[in-house]
């Protein structure tokens, strides 16, 4: 499959290239087009250093990445996404959108800041084409271990999501991560759940002088 | 310690019984008095059997036991709850209160029912006298792994309350049932988060097939 990552130069971004692009065509996006061309070429690198197969890892800008891919990853803040998302939306057609956006700010303490829609992927659904199948997965994933090959993740990823072959699609490409284990979360209207643990999980690391904390349930 | 266990003859009274007798006296308490003394008797025989020491399980009603308890535990379902909780308040003095209690209902899923004053634990302690220390603790522990002593249980427990010494006690106690792993979970405003949190556990195992599941973070 072709990937986009969009936000693909942030911290998340590098883990899930490096993973997927053993089986998968990667495009990582970013608004400079510059920086994600340099980027995807060290991301390259850190696949040949380690003599690991690698189907591509292409920088471009976000536009004709969308028009090209079967999943757009979307692991970029919540605050800016919906005018990111309106700006993009007329490239999208019928592709898996899987959102990893989480609305939270910090007073004290991180708070989950409820979208008048229940959860960023709703909100995110009323943006983007019907056609669009929405995903609401990987909130609760280590950027940190994601992109440290050698970490054995172990944990589980609740997918929600209302159409389902995307689910099913997304629970394919969360198997091929070595030791995720991906969970039926239910429909998108369950997103609410998994988006509101990831300010209370950093919670929990700063309360108990913890990191890179994940979930699992089994 | 003294440690009343109300709803003692539930399911997950079971497991608290068995593995904290060992280190503290219990009594197990019920509206029943007779049922609490026939269960109260089981459970001492079912420790006897292991050969395990113990400091006695004693089945009796809920007023006695709260009048001497140390560590009050509430192992009722939320309906029901405030009812009792008002009739038993004048018995309290400045116990440690841990509520177990998870406000839901089942539609065609499990639903957390939002008390208004945002969780069970923020309810409970409205009710009881200023002086009793509420933590709210173990909504998403496994009352069938609890209950087998052979079971290496491995979870994590979040932990909240207000009174950082009565949740410091709760946490040790927590640390003395093995593999479970206490961890400091705020005040009890976030307790929300938490009760929530079985709901979506319960959908969880029946989506994927799964079965007790409990909660890990790290």
């Amino acid at each position: 499959m072709k990937i986009a990552i969009l936000g693909g130069t942030g911290s998340i971004g590098e883990g899930f290239a490096l993973r997927w692009a053993q089986n998968h065509e990667i495009f990582l996006c970013s608004r400079e087009t510059e920086r994600a061309v340099n980027v995807a070429r060290d991301y390259t690198h850190i696949l040949s250093n380690k003599g690991i197969q690698c189907c591509g890892i292409t920088g471009c800008g976000n536009e004709a990445a969308i028009k090209d891919a079967d999943v757009v990853v979307l692991s970029v803040p919540y605050q800016g996404v919906v005018s990111l998302l309106e700006k993009l939306s007329p490239h999208f057609r019928d592709q898996i959108v899987i959102s990893l956006v989480v609305p939270m700010k910090k007073n004290k303490w991180f708070v989950f800041t409820h979208p008048k829609q229940g959860s960023a992927a709703l909100e995110i659904r009323e943006i983007l084409p019907g056609s669009v199948k929405v995903i609401s997965a990987y909130h609760n994933v280590s950027a940190r271990k994601l992109a440290n090959l050698e970490v054995n993740l172990d944990y589980d990823v609740v997918v929600c999501g209302d159409d389902n072959e995307a689910k099913k699609t997304v629970m394919r490409l969360t198997h091929e991560i070595k030791n995720l284990h991906p969970l039926d979360g239910g429909g998108l209207a369950s997103s609410y759940m998994i988006e509101s643990l990831t300010p209370f999980l950093i919670n929990l690391a700063i309360r108990n002088k913890l990191s890179d904390l994940g979930v699992k349930f089994a």
